[in-house]
């Protein structure tokens, strides 16, 4: 998606994937396999380009400051991407300049997690691996000391944090450029359906109008105190009590922002590209009253092309956006954006869609 | 850009591309070096394509006719696409179907285009080499029998046309499927410089519902009756006395279309892409009051990258689409566009950022 972004700019990419058959490598021309672990596979792939940037973010840490070392521009740069890599780094650094955050500290054992219980409201605790969670990978809701042991046995240092008493889910979305300038998208409302998102609704209904802007400036002093460069997603939750907390940061295009392609008037993957090339940033803001983003999961049938046949007769302003990758049941593999004027509509014909192309809709 | 249009859908292409530079070349990854008026080059890229699609209409039509025959589905099909191809069939066809068009007949030498001449109007005269021509290139324009030498010197049959007295030209673009389904875009204003389109206006102003209804039906009639599959640009004179005549017509996506890129629900080349493999078609009404595309001509400098800046930082809801191509003074090389509800804002920014591009404008 960044790629197709970047085709109109006339920007070209190299690729660094880790099989011929990601969803990347299937479109762009300049194809790198090879292991992103590895600094000197980097270090071969770095060389003649203008500037790297990533679609996910667990190149180590280490390996970008050797890339920037060699005078390789890396956007974002590792001072700031390691707050997306380590959950630990992240919430010590919000602390620091005073970003709402979860009740949270490093645990050393379960014993430490019942003492961490016992300093606030008690059970539950969340954990987290502090290096390593994606879509709810990586993290455990526990009651009990017992509960607690499965987290310590990766051997990664485990952060606790409050179950937080939260209303809804949001995600601010930003953008910044190297030369300082950002540009924020409107707050949006995010649905997580067992750790995965769902269902994003831009901008989020009835969000008070100072609470919406209070988000947005968080994402912006976060990704001008963090450094960041290119997209920034701050997910957050919107508490019982009127505060938002940060819940997780994403230093790349993230799937709270998938609505921007068809919903905005410059989408997060032309401003990412814009942004990592310090070029002036596009407009933000949305173009439709409602627009709604639903993931496509996979589902029992290996084939979604022959779904596209119902979909897009049912509905001609249906945007499909399928990543090219393999149906396994439960895995992302598209998402699908509709927009308009009626909230209800506008949910339904997502919903409808996505689930007639995962297969649990047959009508 | 039609790749650009087929990655959300997962629709993949594989290119017969005349350089490795060609456009289509830099950004598709599946890409054959080949000459497409070579028909074992022809079968031999053809195996394994599902269906085969064109960005310009010069492959012969007999090697068209030999794919078809190899079982290769080819959309339009050369049956279609010959009236794109061949001034003097278009003509005759949309004489037998009852479409209206510039007075017109084949004339055989320059005394013949006195006889044209006389028969009508008297001069000028249009003349156009039945094939070959593009962007004003294969036209000429003559008032005297001496001026009329010219065209017939390549040996092709030259077709003799009246000079039409219009007030503005217009293009009525269309998109229909194997199936038959056929959705029409808003009929847009299309202002040439020096034969060349320059701007379109979505939808062309002040513009007779009477008159775009009836140029719509024309193009869909024409798509129909001609079996087209995939994109139809009909270009049109709006004459002083309140007609409309066909001067050509193109099928494939096309410059008076490209506008639908940022303008309209969904885009000519989506459309297209549609098209071509028999899917629904998505909806081509504008999401703007206002779309203005232009054209970006090559000018004296050859980096256009560093023009973006400027650019971009004026506007910051300004689309560009660069192909690409090297800088050579006058060549289509890109175009942007604008949206909006005051036309005259919209046809400034646009105007503006071609400008600068090309470096006529330095501020």
């Amino acid at each position: 998606m960044t790629h197709e972004a970047g085709i109109p700019l006339g920007i070209r990419f190299k690729l660094l994937s880790d099989t011929p058959q990601d969803s990347a490598a299937q479109v762009v021309s300049d194809v790198v396999v090879g292991d992103y672990r590895d600094l000197e596979t980097l270090r071969a792939f770095a060389r003649g380009c203008d500037v790297i940037t990533f679609d996910h973010e667990h190149v180590p840490t280490e390996h970008l400051r050797a890339l920037e070392a060699d005078g390789i521009p890396v956007r974002p740069g590792p001072d700031a991407l390691v707050h997306a890599q380590d959950k630990g780094v992240m919430r010590a650094r919000l602390d620091a300049i005073g970003i709402p955050c979860p009740r949270h500290r490093i645990v050393a054992d379960p014993e430490d997690v019942v003492r961490f219980a016992a300093e606030g409201d008690g059970f539950p605790v969340v954990l987290k691996t502090v290096r390593g969670g994606y879509d709810g990978k990586g993290v455990w809701v526990v009651e009990t000391a017992e509960e607690a042991a499965d987290p310590f046995r990766a051997g990664v240092p485990v952060l606790a944090e409050e179950k937080v008493d939260y209303v809804r889910e949001l995600a601010a979305n930003v953008v910044r450029s190297p030369h300082g300038q950002a540009v924020a998208y409107p707050v949006v409302e995010s649905r997580q359906v067992n750790g995965v998102c769902d269902t994003v609704i831009a901008p989020a209904p009835d969000l008070d109008e100072s609470l919406a802007l209070r988000a947005e400036e968080m994402a912006l002093r976060i990704a001008k105190e963090l450094g960041v460069v290119g997209h920034l997603a701050v997910e957050l939750f919107q508490t019982r009590d009127g505060r938002v907390l940060v819940n997780e940061l994403a230093m790349r295009p993230h799937n709270s922002g998938h609505w921007s392609q068809d919903g905005a008037i410059t989408s997060q993957f032309a401003n990412h590209v814009r942004a990592v090339l310090d070029l002036p940033l596009g407009d933000p803001r949305p173009r439709a009253k409602w627009t709604v983003m639903v993931n496509v999961l996979g589902g029992d049938y290996p084939d979604m092309y022959s779904a596209y046949l119902h979909c897009m007769a049912r509905d001609p302003k249906l945007k499909i956006h399928m990543y090219g990758k393999d149906v396994k049941p439960g895995r992302k593999v598209g998402h699908v954006n509709t927009y308009g004027d009626d909230l209800d509509d506008v949910l339904d014909r997502a919903r409808h869609a996505a689930g007639y192309l995962r297969g649990t809709i047959t009508e």
